[in-house]
């Protein structure tokens, strides 16, 4: 029988191992490898490409001048690395530098297209693009919170449930952490929210969120909690493929995203969360932060709904966007100074912001923190290297988590 | 602000979406569409190539005459399509045929290297080669069972155990029905066992097994259900990336796989299943299938706790592959005959076998059948077209899932 299969390979490999699936076929050259060093080669075979380079963030961002429209302009950018062809039409290029311990996406291009490693199978999609995931992570940086460690593993579910606002069923990502199911104890929960163009996965894939929480309440940093990863965008019922629309593609410009509609049905969330779990169910149990227009979500709930939440973060807020204007909702945006006034009046355990010094929406981040300093309003900020990027949103939850239900 | 955003994304479209993700970039052609007819087009932009092709199960097997040391051999693949080069470097191809409904994957072949559609950001890995994925869905087919409609959905959690067999921490997956937090009531549990190089997510992702089950509850064809993922490679934790192994790649050769020590460590997941959720834990409540190696675990999971399962669906079954040889746990795999003998007496509800006609595994298949018809046991077959393809193990389990717990 050994014999057969072999024989069948040989032969399947020279057409397609489509005809019989699962067992053939495989990698052909070993990509990416992390060095002893610390640095990392990419490779990709290619025999007949001209140019092939390697983009990603791992590469650090240069200043580079660019000429549009006439004018020239100085700006972050990460610049692709070019690859040098060598035995076998194999491509490669190694990092002149140690990279340093993180989770990072990366693509080749080949002659002007843009392709994935296929020698790599972890490949996330980010909105409507996809990469190649590397990840490296070294005890005693924060990347070791991203690596899964044999420690008690939370259980990560899909629930569903019907939304009264919405009009049908519609999906979240829940985590119970280890120990739930076995105990009688009611549990605070911390609502994550995504950015435009994501979904309930969204921060289960790029953000690690999991097992950021996963380890940080196996080393006591965090006090075991739920964590419910929501989908907020009111018109979907579940991230693309797993809505009962088919085979669309995702967009970041859905129907009811950033117009009040997920803001105004945010309680109905609530309800079901502490229907369905065991949940220390007021103010002091629950926190809520989220990413871009997730930050600005938070703005808007927290604000809205000053009794639900005491401690509230804002990652990379994507606040003064303008989005007010064309609210289908206008009364969640209405008022502001006066949200804020009654909020506050309330002494919320925690207001915490994070953005990074290249995002391009820090100044409406300063705008912000200058309207609360002004009016004497205590929050906590951070401020790290980068843009608008998913290493700042892990490095944030990471850092607001071990702050809650204490 | 959005006058910022967008000339951000002008700069940044000639160097690098990565310094500020999530937020630019996207398609540039639209692949694949399935047009009004049924017929399927693809598209790939490579202005540079010479050669481009499609592979995938769309395109329909045919008879090949190949020559391999000197002999000519007649087998059945599915040969690549030519695309043609058109406008602005776009490579197309459309079927001349309309594309039956199903779940197909492909990828495309630009000058001898195999590439995804990035077009398309539906991607499945199995083992170690990813593919794009096409789904196509029609009422009245079994595809439709594919589909995701707007009925009550069942909660798919990704749960760990402890293995004392492993000594480790391992993961499942576990579909719970729709009304199972809110009822009382206790429910049986089908096992789904996954292929060799597959994981506790293969079911998932390629089986579409949770809409399957989810849309026969709905309509009154199956029982409410428990439904258990195991993985099935012992020497694991869970799927790669997923464990504390870190970055390895995905492998058909780990160790502790089909050598008897999974089915041999069986009795302590359904302990673990049992003692967690509300379930029916006797025998008449159990079922038990599994794909290819999977098939193999179930019939020897089956013959040596005949108590265990009632029902018992071998799909596609890597049996008689010679695996006993060098098991760590021999036990497993002796006096087979006397197993089935003792099996059989415990009048089972079901033993279910399934296989595709061209699948390589036919003749162990049909030597076992000429084993069970001699000594006059009974059991149901089913043979459909087609090979070792999860298109028929989606088929397969949509007739079996049915015939349980009547």
């Amino acid at each position: 029988m050994k014999r057969i299969i072999a024989s069948c390979a040989a032969l399947l490999l020279g057409l397609s191992a489509l005809a019989q699936q699962a067992l053939f076929g495989g990698p052909s050259v070993e990509s990416p490898v992390i060095n002893e060093d610390g640095t990392v080669t990419f490779r990709y075979r290619a025999p007949k490409a001209v140019r092939v380079t390697v983009s990603g963030d791992f590469i650090p961002p240069q200043q580079v001048t660019v000429e549009r429209n006439g004018q020239r302009m100085t700006m972050e950018a990460t610049v692709p690395a070019e690859m040098k062809e060598g035995e076998g039409g194999v491509w490669e290029y190694t990092t002149p530098y140690k990279v340093a311990p993180e989770l990072y996406t990366y693509t080749f291009n080949v002659d002007g297209n843009d392709v994935l490693d296929m020698n790599n199978v972890f490949v996330d999609r980010d909105v409507a693009t996809l990469s190649n995931v590397l990840l490296i992570t070294e005890p005693g940086t924060t990347s070791d919170l991203y690596a899964i460690h044999r420690v008690p593993h939370g259980t990560v579910s899909k629930v569903w449930y019907h939304s009264d606002a919405a009009g049908f069923d519609r999906r979240m990502t829940v985590y119970t952490p280890a120990g739930y199911e076995t105990s009688k104890a009611k549990y605070p929960v911390l609502y994550v929210l995504h950015g435009i163009g994501g979904d309930e996965e969204a921060w289960i894939d790029h953000g690690r969120a999991t097992q950021i929480i996963d380890n940080l309440i196996a080393r006591g940093q965090a006090k075991p909690m739920i964590v419910v990863f929501t989908n907020g965008n009111l018109s979907e019922e579940a991230a693309p493929l797993e809505n009962s629309t088919g085979y669309t593609r995702p967009t970041m410009s859905l129907p009811q995203t950033m117009e009040g509609s997920f803001e105004s049905a945010f309680p109905e969330i609530v309800k079901f969360i502490d229907g369905r779990y065991r949940t220390i169910a007021k103010k002091q149990g629950r926190a809520i932060c989220g990413l871009s227009m997730g930050g600005f979500h938070t703005l808007y709930v927290t604000l809205n709904y000053p009794d639900l939440f005491d401690y509230s973060g804002m990652f990379s807020a994507a606040i003064g966007t303008g989005s007010e204007e064309r609210a289908a909702h206008k009364e969640i945006y209405e008022n502001v100074d006066g949200k804020l006034a009654t909020y506050f009046s309330k002494k919320p355990a925690l207001l915490w912001i994070g953005i990074g010094k290249t995002d391009f929406l820090i100044q409406a981040n300063n705008d912000f923190r200058a309207k609360l300093d002004a009016a004497g309003y205590p929050y906590e900020y951070m401020e790290t290297d980068g843009g608008h990027i998913w290493r700042n949103w892990r490095i944030y939850l990471s850092e607001f988590a071990p702050k809650l239900f204490k």
